[in-house]
Formats: C-alpha cells, structure tokens, sequence
C-alpha cells in the first residue's frame, strides 16, 4: 500500500462508487457494502447513510472510526455478496477470502485487495437522518493492482462500470482545490 | 417528458452522476452543477451539501424546493462551464441555449434537455454541515433522447462516463425495494 496525499482522498469518492465499509470492535471486524455516501469537502470530510437495521452501525457509533474501501470491478460479485449477508451471523473477511490489513490510525482494518482505502473517523452523528460525517485521516492505493475500474449501484441489482474519462480540466481550472 | 414512479427515482442518483440543481426565486431562474449529493431511502429522500458560497443557495433557502435534473454525457462541457459560472451575472438558461419546462408540483423548472428531473422539496437544512435533505415528489424522464449514459465526476477536472453494465439481480433479489 502507498500513501496517498490525503488532499487527494476526495477524488477516490466523488464519482460516487459503490464502496466497502470496514469497522473492528470488540475484537471481531466487519465490512459492509454502500453506496448511499457523498463528499463534503476536499480535506476530505464525508458523510454516509446507515442505521440500527444495519450491524455494522454499533461498531461505528462505538468506536467512532471505519475505513472505507474501494473495490474494483473484479469484486463487484463479492461487494454484493458481503451487501446480502450479515456480520452478525458470517465473518466476511474469512468468507470472501478479503486480506485485512492493519490501519495506521484506526481500528478497522484496510482491505488488501481493493485498489484504495481511506482511514476515517467519525465526527458527528446525526440520528434524525441516520446521516455519518466523516474526515478522512490517511488514504492508501495499491498501485499494483492492475484493475482499477470502480462499478456504481443503479439500485436495481443492476451496477455501471466506469468506462471512457472525458477531460474538461481546462474548462475549470479555477475551480480545482490546490494539489489535484 | 414522461412520469416515472417516485418509486424508482433514487435509480436515477444512486449511480452518484453529476447534477444540475435548477431554482427560482423572485422571478428568477438559476442553475448549479453539483456533485456531492446521496440516495437517503427509496421514497425518495435525498441529500446534498452546499452553503452560502453558492449563489443558488439563497432560493434554496427561501423557497425550500429545487429540481434536479440528471444530465447525459453530450452536454458534459454546458454542465461544466455552468458550474464555472454565477447565476448572480449570468442568465444560465439563456447562456447556456437549455429549455425550462414549467414542473408539476415546485416553481423550479425541469431542463428539457436533460433525460430525467425529479422535483424535490427540500425537508431540512442541516446548517452545520451545510447539508440539504430533500424529498422527490415527482419524478420525469424524456424517453425521446437517445443518449442516456451519465457521468461522474472525479473531482480533478476529468469525469468517467457510464461503461458497461453487470447485473448482479439474482445476488441481492431479497434486498431490493419493491417496484423495481
């Protein structure tokens, strides 16, 4: 894994992929699948939707922190997978052959094998909405891993795979944050 | 343009494509590009981030409703320079040659150029984090346009167009939302 500037974390999350949520406590981990999430700003701050019909949602109102992980297209069967199951009945890591790997700042683990991770904390919960608000602590890429299309949940079963980039920086160049 | 059941509308956002948010306030039409939004439920309730910085963020305010309407991949660069832009100088509509359709149920207009619009009202307005949460309460596609690929933004001034598609139905059939 090779740090990633974390000005550069938000770039991970702004094409809106869907996204692995890994959380430790109580010495047992979890993952979740999600795709209910949207950057704040470019620090980066987040934020997700999740709740009590959710178990991985104890963990993150215990320990305050998660990691999220971005999978590739290659492990989208899985990402569903780990969405259909719960961590109070399966270990996922052990069922899905996924590697954790140690964090540098947080409990949760880091998932070997997806192309990005980012290392977050939890700084405020609003219940009303079931609403999370992240930052954003460190941020890794694999750089080895040669599949790194992300997939998009429609919502209908059906995911969209990221496919030709249209470039348009000229157009918005004072619109960028500094460094990306 | 063509009524789509509010039911299926979250399908729409939950890919996390580039926006537009179109507002009108004292007889004033405007539009923004927005990026950092999320799927809250499947009624559809929604979610956004933008604050006192953004020139739309005052209707917004005021009128508590808005449209958001969901660009395809040929009007990429207008949805750019939009964004590069304020509805404080320019006429939007006008600059950019789109066609507001008056909207059933908000005085926000739908953009007839867009393959689909939901109308939103806007539920709460979390100031602290500057987060918006909406409800869609009627949503419209234009079954006319043939280009219906979306697109994301990676945050850098590049965007990643919608690609393939993989359906993964038969995996998660007991988690999703009746209808669709």
């Amino acid at each position: 894994m090779k740090k990633l500037p974390l000005g550069k974390a938000f770039l991970l999350l702004e094409p809106g992929p869907v996204v692995l949520v890994t959380t430790a406590s109580g010495g047992k981990m979890n993952i979740m699948t999600l795709s209910w999430h949207m950057v704040m700003d470019f620090t980066p701050r987040l934020a997700f939707v999740t709740g009590p019909w959710n178990y991985s949602y104890r963990a993150l109102i215990k320990e305050r922190e998660c990691v999220i992980a971005v999978p590739a297209v290659d492990l989208s069967a899985k990402v569903v997978e780990i969405g259909a199951c719960s961590g109070a009945e399966v270990d996922k890591f052990a069922k899905f052959a996924l590697t954790p790997v140690k964090a540098k700042s947080v409990k949760a683990p880091l998932i070997a094998e997806c192309p990005a991770n980012i290392e977050c904390r939890i700084v405020d919960h609003i219940a009303k909405h079931d609403i999370f608000v992240l930052d954003g602590v460190n941020a890794w890429i694999n750089p080895e891993r040669k599949e790194r299309r992300t997939f998009h949940a429609v919502g209908d079963g059906t995911f969209v795979v990221d496919g030709k980039t249209v470039n348009h920086r000229k157009l918005m160049l004072n619109k960028l944050p500094p460094g990306v």
